[in-house]
């Protein structure tokens, strides 16, 4: 299939220090983008040279890379709103775990589904999940179009069983697309022994996975480690190898400086989830001291049971609000940085090299959507990139490409009845609810 | 006109403690609401009553007040992602300040109306503002159809031309719906001297109007106060004599637990802009240590430059967000009590007595809006307070209702041609950056 985008305002993400933005075309052939340019003629040849091709006008409208969303829990949309402004440990083990174990496979595919298309109708084309049953959701997940990382989770608990999910579920994820791919996914380095941390990174590195894991999200965490193994989480987890470039960390609140120099030298990806963390206060994350050591920070929504949404436009500004907050500075995270944390270097974090996903170059994978601009919290356009990061809103996303299929399509999503899904929630939640 | 809204998720606001919905039906005559109810069969009679109403289903829909948003400086939708990412003197002195001493007061009543235009669409059905030209705006403000305080503000240097422009504003104002109020506007405790302030509130008396200005928003703002007048802002305005029940005083962060003492005592409206104070780095406000001393705190977006937009769902949770962060605390400002800051709060401080404004009681003023649930975002629905707190959005409200009159219908707002407005803004914004 072959798709021109045209007339866009095109903002590529592909210069490191400034964004550049210019008017014209994008083409897309299969799963790839084949042209990039500001001139008519060419954008003229391209149409003639593929005539079955289906062309989208984008006047008025912004075009993007897809975002990135480096760290969620998507089936949790079951727990949306099921238990806030509770203390954490008063939520966890009277509301969260009781409900979880209640809950069926099929009722996490049932809220993954959700959550899955919550994110493709706001952007998001890119997400790196970490939940139990993610078996069942390779084939639901490739079939609505996203694409997806998704650990298998597990605590010391149900290690063994995870250990051959992952296996499994590595099989099913290789007979796809290659869209969706499979993470090992320790819960925390005081939730799993580490003997078990070692053996998830050992069954990573023999199937060649990712590893995802929250790390040093609260100030407990960093106690009872430093309690049980005389050091920080950070240095636990790279005593025992987890540190290298396929590992995905969520938080990273709790840091020393010497941790952070660990984090940066080792090419981990830092997950900053500035909502959750701040619903949950949990601290503020070093966002600003990370990046000026040089590591990979990316930006995630976490789960919908502690944020509640899946919507990184909110993310974005909030990650940039937080750093100026927690800093004093206002020159803080400044607009296009955290926009870059979205999508460049998010696609770092989903295992893809430099320039092959999360820029609009011509070789890039197509994971693209499109912004319409006409909206009066849009207006005027002074500098795209702020009123995007600033003001932009997942309802604003009109059209969303994933690896060259379009996915939504002005805000309508292929596939799903929405009205189904809901009440397939409902009748899922009263279950639980009923099964006390 | 009479208008009955049907089938409706009803949240009334009308509770302290808790909320409660239900299942219901409300009524509008002209201005006020007249029917609250549960029952078909009083649906049913109102129906017969009023042959010529105008029915409104509300299936799958929240009906629930209109947000007031009590700090503004609408018209500064013109500067919108002018300048970001800057220290605050940079910002004032190299861009911001310029880029108002060329804009024409017909330029400000287009960035008004471009704000209300936002607003309106995004549920706000009252809002306070504070800028330069409101005498202008009254009209346009009146015809769009929203409620307003719009308060004219002052240095020292423009004093004596806005005492004369208050009265010419609060003459045209009394000449209208009602709707539109004015308020005096000094623009803070360090920029007007103590005469100008104290004229200003004696204008305000002599009117019968409120007072509106920044305080103790900043660090600087309190050192400055401290050296010149030896006591903190909130002192300063006390012995002035411009702290009461008609003062709305916007930011409130720096103040001691003497000054909370003194707010709360003395009726003052605390405005919290939780996005803009975290963007410009001003501090947190000690919001829940206002609520425990009986202050009565509100929410509020602050201009478009500074936040960059005028959502007021956003504020709701970053508000909540905040003060679990800032505090360690994630039982902090809950959602319910989030909520009531932004209706029957806000609806004091617009002047309105308790049950008048903000609520859903027969006998209130009509601002309401209709809420779409039908959202993966706001779905499933454990609790619809934390979902419209913690996930809602500007654009799900579907129609919203002013003063008894439908002003938004299926997010389409009456009377106002969008693509006009923006080919207006684009040209008012390069006249304005060509006349360096």
């Amino acid at each position: 299939m072959t798709t021109l985008f045209s007339r866009a305002t095109v903002l590529p993400m592909t210069t490191a220090d400034a964004p550049r933005t210019f008017t014209g075309w994008v083409g897309v052939e299969d799963n790839r983008i084949v042209l990039v340019t500001a001139s008519e003629e060419e954008a003229a040849a391209f149409r003639a040279a593929h005539p079955a091709l289906r062309e989208i006008d984008c006047r008025g409208k912004l075009l993007m890379p897809g975002l990135v969303n480096t760290h969620c829990h998507a089936a949790m949309t079951l727990q949306r709103s099921y238990a806030d402004d509770l203390s954490l440990m008063t939520w966890l083990n009277d509301y969260i775990w009781p409900f979880e174990a209640r809950q069926t496979p099929d009722e996490v595919v049932l809220g993954m589904t959700l959550g899955v298309v919550e994110m493709l109708l706001g952007g998001i084309t890119s997400f790196v999940d970490m939940y139990f049953s993610e078996s069942s959701c390779v084939a639901p997940v490739e079939a609505l179009g996203i694409r997806a990382v998704l650990g298998c989770s597990y605590f010391d608990s149900n290690a063994e069983a995870t250990f051959r999910e992952v296996e499994e579920a590595a099989r099913l994820a290789a007979a796809g697309s290659g869209r969706v791919r499979i993470a090992v996914a320790p819960h925390a380095p005081y939730t799993v022994s580490p003997e078990n941390l070692r053996r998830g990174k050992a069954l990573a590195d023999r199937c060649g996975l990712s590893l995802t894991v929250h790390l040093a999200e609260t100030q407990d965490e960093v106690r009872i480690v430093r309690d049980r193994y005389g050091c920080t989480p950070v240095e636990h987890l790279d005593a025992l190898g987890l540190l290298d470039a396929r590992c995905i960390a969520a938080h990273c609140i709790h840091v020393t400086d010497s941790d952070i120099a660990t984090l940066a030298a080792r090419g981990v990806t830092v997950s900053h989830n500035p909502q959750s963390n701040m619903k949950i206060a949990s601290g503020v994350a070093p966002v600003e001291k990370l990046r000026a050591a040089g590591a990979l920070v990316t930006v995630a929504t976490d789960g919908p049971c502690s944020n509640n949404d899946l919507d990184l436009f909110e993310e974005l500004r909030t990650a940039s609000f937080l750093q100026k907050s927690a800093t004093g500075d206002p020159t803080a995270l400044p607009a296009w940085e955290a926009l870059r944390m979205a999508t460049a270097n998010g696609a770092r974090a989903m295992g893809y090299s430099d320039g092959e996903l999360g820029v609009i170059r011509a070789g890039a994978l197509a994971d693209l959507i499109v912004v319409d601009l006409q909206k009066p919290h849009l207006q005027p356009v002074h500098d795209v990139v702020s009123n995007i990061v600033y003001c932009g809103k997942a309802a604003d996303v009109d059209t969303v490409m994933v690896d060259g299929r379009i996915v939504v399509e002005h805000r309508r999503i292929e596939g799903v009845d929405l009205p189904e899904l809901y009440a397939r929630m409902s009748e899922a939640i009263a279950r639980i609810a009923s099964a006390k």
